[in-house]
């Protein structure tokens, strides 16, 4: 891709979904290429306040790659929508069924999925050494599906996968066993959490609570303990009420920050050939959120 | 406008016609931006690349709205389509019935014509205290229109328009008259031309002659003199042989660039409003084409 480009021409990309006007991706990626010293636009096309059906995510493309667009990162509600459209498909994306990131290239369009990518990268980073033989995640939707499919290629010897609606539990379980082998995931029953975690080595966050929007602990903090690590994915706030239970007891942490940062670091890496400094888009990020910034571990 | 956007976000730029890949007005706006610390992006969007008719102008409008562009420059053959698809038309442009710049605005579409306002700050600044009695114009096409309109507003006192298309330069004088002054303006005719330049100040230039792919010169070199000044809105070459002939007779001239400059001025002014630098952007212009720099005369 670098060496395919004029090296003057700068780098102009989207971010599609609905909603999207806040986003922090964005301002993280053209912070971070202007500390690159690369030119870098990076706009939010919100079908929502545009008044765009997530049907028209075929259009958009092809509209995009009209005036001149390099990439596009695809958001809720158009990540598995987007698939209709694309040339070609990296197999991590392509088995999980959901793309967040669109080269348009003069080859083609290809996409690729760094919510799954990012997360393991930042899981990776930020627990290392993490005892991983026996995982619990709680959440089997869209990020649920990306977060226990990077699980799984990292390692994790038996993810057990919880949600309120038991039946998509099971779907998301055996259609990762299918790719991972079955004896390395299996759904659990909600009633069986406590069991489960008194089990586990670490336990994955994935659903929606705890974000400003919807406050409150997904879980007692009472089966929390200090031996079993937890990680959030939701990162407004980043110290949600899980976590701060966890620290409390003296847990092992990982916050949703990490996963969104590295969703960014490899998208840039992706659509410009360099890789980034995720300590610094972290800072970036961190600044954006108005939080503290916690240095990586590396 | 540049106090209704937020101070970090970039400027998106687009430049829409047919055969505008090589245009050197999206490096020129971009080298410009980035002596000023201006974040901006600026791309060919070229119709005849991408298999797109003149007619779907208003689709590129409509989707860069969408996609996030700041402004549009127009060029052929879409500068009158474009009219339909504007909320505003600024009343020079509309007079002249042509837009090259759009301004996509939260408040709707605005349309500019800085072919012409870019023609008569190029004269001024280029031929300061030339003589503009009577002055002849060869070529009545698209460009023939802006530039004609510029030398009326700047204070000819006749023009006279010929075309080896007579009817073309009669509908022109006649369109320009009823603006400025049916005295002001008249067509003439090409047998005439000899007569013509004998009696006038200057004369300007506005067919294709003299580009690299219509090699010549447009009228013979021995109805040049030192009194009578030139100026060719051919630019590629700078040099062209009319202008090489003018020079020789020891005419004053004004060649093409200053306009395709100065029309960049203009535009890169509405579209940030942040009064760019004419010697700055012809340097680089001047750079881009290959051609030593002329430094102007302010």
């Amino acid at each position: 891709m670098a060496d395919a480009r004029p090296s003057d021409r700068p780098y102009l990309v989207g971010l599609v979904g609905n909603g999207v006007t806040p986003s922090l991706t964005p301002p993280m990626h053209m912070a971070e290429a202007q500390a690159l010293g690369i030119p870098y636009v990076y706009r939010p096309i919100d079908l929502t306040a545009l008044g765009l059906s997530p049907d028209t995510i075929g259009d958009v493309l092809h509209w995009a790659e009209h005036l001149g667009f390099d990439a596009l990162n695809i958001t809720h509600p158009c990540k598995r929508l987007v698939l209709d459209y694309l040339d070609r498909v990296d197999p991590v994306a392509a088995a999980l069924g959901a793309v967040n990131t669109v080269l348009l290239t003069p080859e083609g369009r290809v996409g690729f999925n760094t919510d799954t990518t990012g997360f393991a990268a930042g899981f990776v980073t930020g627990l290392p050494d993490a005892a991983t033989d026996r995982v619990v995640q709680l959440g089997a939707g869209g990020a649920g599906s990306a977060v226990a499919d990077a699980l799984l290629r990292i390692g994790v010897g038996r993810l057990t996968i919880v949600d309120v609606d038991a039946r998509r539990a099971a779907e998301l379980a055996a259609d990762l066993g299918g790719r991972h082998g079955g004896e390395r995931v299996v759904a659990g029953a909600l009633p069986d959490l406590s069991t489960l975690l008194d089990a586990a080595d670490g336990v994955v966050h994935c659903t929606p609570t705890g974000m400003a929007e919807h406050p409150g602990i997904p879980f007692s903090a009472q089966l929390l303990r200090p031996e079993l690590w937890v990680a959030d994915i939701v990162y407004r706030p980043f110290e949600t009420e899980l976590l701060r239970a966890a620290r409390a007891v003296g847990a092992r942490t990982l916050d949703g920050g990490r996963m969104a940062v590295f969703q960014a670091v490899d998208a840039f890496a992706l659509i410009t050939g360099v890789h980034p400094d995720p300590d610094r888009m972290s800072a970036h990020f961190h600044t954006l959120v108005g939080a503290d910034h916690e240095i990586l571990t590396r």
